[in-house]
């Protein structure tokens, strides 16, 4: 292999390594492998060219249409991944550390896909929360809806998951509609380079909706505004600087910042040693010192027990870390690779020595922390290492300071109350994990240390087999944590996307509020269609199209035979007197299904067509109680429209039932299945 | 009335005026009327207070106990305006504006007690968006909860509502649970103390949850850490100077701007002068510019129209503006009181003088624009100022300059997307209103103009009786801008609580959530109840009380039945070779409601006893059909307890169906209400 020029893509162009570059090393055995740089790029024009070019294409899509180009570049990727396994090696990761990291991103680009299509409208405004009533009369309502922000999306990544750390930042910035602008850390830039190349290859997104910096990002911070966001993944120092800026300041730019944290793990005192909750919690730890060589922002960096179970928890571990191989990354039987660059060891040794200072080391070789021999000899290798804190409380460099290599520390607690005080001691952390099996102790840890911990990850013998590792964030979860950790939030499945949208409190009236989000509101336009809507195919059907039914009589006669063909005796359907002492009836009153049955007998369309299938409602609320000789009415108005298949779509439709008096009586959202 | 010594509150005292102190004036006739400073305050004492006093002792309380609190707070509050008021006067406000700032504060007070009782659990752990299934066997699932901020919140206000602008923000951070320190502005700080007062002689609140600092905030920003929260509300300026703080970045500790804002009312070219609409444009411009003098951080600054309507709208508006009596606030017949202070009147004065420069004045007294006469005569009045832009675009001051007074700018479109780029051009903003009956120009306005704005209002004809207004943020909806509004969002209901709270990614077995979150979930332990859980009180279940029925079949003649009974002949459930042809349905099937009410005749317990009514339903989902022979059975498992009044509560039953193979055919949330 020669030496790669790892290249940027600036405005549609692949700009190759120009000026002063930065070399890159295989971590593995510490040979210059490529190198990269990219004095030459003009910033302005690639803002320019995310703003004007692939904002506007990427805002022309709804959400279903991002969410299917993200599943395509997933699938794309997926077929093309021993290649980047082989790259990946020489960032130090072994196979099991590069399925995390590629497969990891392209598991967070299908989960953002599906989430895109459940979650999210087949449309360019996404609606959050709820109606709000702001009138009496309902001629004036409240909604929030979110759009996309009309900047570029700027993605500082780490280097310690170089595919991973482009990708579950990529899904939910394309799927929101924003363009992105990939800055990869640049030691192991050419991984990152590898992938976004495939990603340009498979042709699936648009012109300008990504671009790629491998080398410095010179004054392209300076040159943000309003319209723009910042997602950093680093350390505290950096993610200080960058956010300072007064431009960033001034203009409100929005700054997330995943940085340092210093993770907890906790033993619960209802765990034992030698039983299997114990070995979890031994397990979960030796695998998050090990893993990445620790080089994980999610790693366990304090190890919490009971105090009368250190020396269990020292054993037990010891025990583990003792039968790590260490070795060449590319090599099988290699449970664990190098560190990424000559810095990182460097870093990780000199802040093991500052812990070194408090605690005890009671693992690791303290004569020789480096891993030799032949065929790693000159790679970035590093043995685990094990320190005891006999005084957390007076303690500040375990609680502080970040070794991000193989280096954990254990330190015991007195009571629950000292475990979470110990744990929040890291001024704000990305997750702790707790080990127990008593749901007590963990809503007592939930309430006292929530505050300061981004992810909180509890298991024991009964979750273990399906349990998804301390250490693993999660698209579905938020990941991020506050303080320390950087105060900045990512991922959380459709709370990630908001970053990339404005979120904008709407009022109207509510016809206007149908038009902006496409759902039709209670006192909005009815619109009468020439036939009835069940004989109308999704495509035909309009948000507002309204059926009145006629009326029908519930009679007693109705009520008792209902009671007797159901076996829904309920008193107050049957005993008059008992009904009455009721708080909520008159007297005898109509069973809530009784009138959901007749509502779908007076609307229902009996001949096969387009609709399918009732796929069930929600937020049914009965109103008003229907007594015998009641007689009621519906309304049957299309609300929404969600296409679900090359077949057919889902259509909600607000259904209201109305006694004579006009006086509703309960109200519903039905849902039905309905050809295309 | 003597010279008021306006105090601070500090650790539970009251502290008068001590070292450097500012001298306070009357708005309305410039005297000299009182003093406040707090140079002997103790930032570090207060701080600790919060933390340690008021903070622990709101965390103990419920979010219901804490609504309660609110209501309690606003009642008392209630019957004391009239003294408010009098003291109002002297801010410059005239009744009408001590009305949107005193009872709009109330107000607010109160929509929060509400919300925290209806729309959050009578626990303190509030769960946020659904759960996330994170396994196969869903022994591993995910959900996220939000828990209060262990430090302060430090609010920072503006002077322009001395009571709103402290109670808007005591609500949701007293609702989340969090300790608060007031700081108002000090020209008016004579008012928030008085109110102040009112709410620590209420009693309502426990010691240490509000603080009051009247005077300069010394070092008391150095202080804080990621435990605590700032929410300022004032210039761009300040904002930036206390966001910039070293300890504030590098601690992540949040911080929610609100400040500047060029506001912008556009007229839909759908609009004609002469209209009831065009009146409702006119008549809103008007009042955003006289109201408070102007003083809103939500005023229209700019008043966007087609070109062609540009002489009609001023021609309108001048004719309100000439109409509008100016004077002595605390006189009826003002209809316009005064600027707040002298320094207030000096920036509006010179801001529109940079206006002026690019702008022509079509109204207000070039050479006269302050008020004089008897009465007056030394008080902060100014005449309301009307521009007109000629070149829009070219302009900068009109889109960048704030004058905080009764000004404001005229300015032409020639189409849709210029005038949502002039919206736009305020770089963030508060709000935008548009007038227009036009659905689909609603639409493109909040597509074209939403990520540049935090509140867009429209109105027109349908909605201006109830209609709340262009200046007024609601406590219902979100109060806040991107970039030179602050980047910061206030209010929306629950949304402003979570400002106070940490969001936690939670990640546990069944049962451990169900502990955390005191929610049953499913896969979690059933508990088995003495007796039928129809005949126990509130009290008396316990979360995840389960029975399971026996199985009933569903034969062909229930099916024919039922369908001759309600009505509902759809063709799933008469005609074999039809309901075989739809791509759900095996042939033949129940009916959804049949299940439905035969899963209640299940089981109903049918005698009196403490359930008192079935009030609705959640997410029904029909998931497999139910053929004729098929037999269900149902499991029903107590989810969820919400006290709601002294005698009963809601409890939500987690339902599941099950046919004779032990598949699940429907699910939902089964609401009732429950005896005490």
């Amino acid at each position: 292999m020669g030496v790669m020029q790892v290249s940027s893509f600036a405005a549609g162009q692949w700009i190759a390594p120009s000026g002063t570059t930065s070399k890159l090393y295989s971590a593995a055995n510490g040979q210059m492998i490529g190198e990269a740089g990219c004095d030459s790029l003009d910033f302005q024009q690639m803002l320019d060219f995310a703003r004007d070019k692939g904002g506007p294409a990427l805002r022309k899509m709804t959400f279903h249409d991002r969410a299917r180009m993200l599943k395509a570049l997933a699938l794309y990727l997926n077929e093309r991944r021993d290649g980047l396994y082989a790259l990946s090696h020489m960032t130090g990761a072994t196979l099991a550390d590069s399925r995390i990291d590629i497969d990891g991103g392209i598991g967070t680009l299908l989960v953002y896909a599906s989430k895109g299509r459940r979650e999210m409208p087949a449309d360019q405004v996404y609606v959050d929360g709820e109606t709000e009533m702001l009138s009496r009369e309902g001629t004036f309502i409240g909604r929030h809806v979110c759009t996309p922000l009309t900047g570029a999306a700027v993605h500082i990544n780490a280097f310690n998951f170089p595919v991973w750390g482009m990708l579950e930042k990529l899904a939910p910035t394309l799927l929101a509609g924003v363009p992105a602008i990939v800055k990869p850390a640049t030691a192991t830039c050419w991984l990152t380079e590898a992938c976004f190349k495939l990603m340009i290859e498979s042709g699936v997104l648009p012109e300008g909706s990504i671009q790629l910096i491998s080398g410095r990002t010179g004054d392209l911070l300076d040159r943000l505004d309003s319209r723009d966001v910042v997602s950093f993944t680093g350390s505290a120092a950096t993610a200080l600087s960058l956010r300072s800026k007064n431009n960033i300041l001034a203009n409100s730019v929005r700054f997330t910042a995943e940085q340092d944290s210093l993770n907890a793990s906790v033993l619960g005192t209802d765990i034992d040693p030698g039983t299997p909750d114990f070995d979890i919690f031994i397990k979960e730890a030796a695998t998050e010192i090990t893993t990445k060589a620790g080089q994980k922002c999610t790693a366990i960096r304090r190890i919490i027990a009971p105090a009368s179970r250190i020396d269990a928890v020292v054993e037990a571990l010891t025990k583990r870390l003792e039968a790590v191989t260490i070795g060449d990354p590319a090599l099988k039987e290699s449970r664990m690779g190098a560190l990424a660059s000559a810095a990182q060891k460097r870093d990780t040794l000199e802040n093991a020595a500052r812990i070194g200072v408090e605690c005890e080391r009671v693992f690791g070789d303290e004569e020789a922390p480096e891993l030799t021999g032949v065929g790693v000899e000159y790679g970035y290798y590093l043995k685990p290492m094990l320190f005891v804190c006999n005084d957390p409380d007076a303690a500040k460099a375990v609680h502080e300071v970040e070794a991000f290599g193989p280096v954990s520390t254990v330190m015991g607690y007195r009571d629950a109350e000292h475990a979470i005080a110990l744990a929040n001691r890291g001024g704000g952390s990305l997750v702790a994990s707790v080990v127990t099996r008593d749901p007590q102790t963990a809503r007592e840890f939930v309430l006292g240390a929530g505050a300061s911990h981004g992810r909180i990850y509890f298991n024991n013998g009964d979750s273990a087999k399906e349990a998804t590792g301390h250490g693993s964030p999660l698209p579905h979860m938020v990941h991020g944590g506050p303080g320390r950790a950087g105060g900045g939030e990512e991922l959380g499945g459709v709370r990630g996307v908001m970053h990339y949208m404005q979120r904008t409190a709407i009022q109207a009236s509510p016809d206007l509020m149908t038009g902006i989000t496409g759902n039709w509101f209670r006192g909005s336009k009815e619109i009468t269609a020439p036939a009835h809507p069940f004989t109308r195919s999704f495509g035909e059907l309009q948000i507002g199209e309204t059926i009145h039914t006629p009326s029908r009589e519930v009679t007693l006669e109705d009520i008792e035979h209902f009671a007797s063909f159901t076996g829904d005796t309920f008193y107050a359907h049957m005993d008059e007197a008992a009904a009455k002492a009721n708080p909520f009836f008159p007297g005898r009153v109509a069973h809530g299904y009784l009138l959901l049955s007749f509502a779908a007998g007076l609307f229902v369309e009996p001949n096969p067509g387009p609709v399918l299938a009732n796929t069930g409602l929600n937020s049914l609320s009965f109103q008003k109680p229907v007594s015998p000789g009641d007689a009621i009415s519906v309304r049957l108005t299309v609300k929404r429209k969600t296409p679900r298949n090359e077949e057919y779509g889902e259509v909600a439709w607000d259904v209201v039932l109305t006694n004579q008096d006009g006086e509703q009586v309960a109200e519903y959202e039905l849902l039905t299945m309905v050809s295309l």
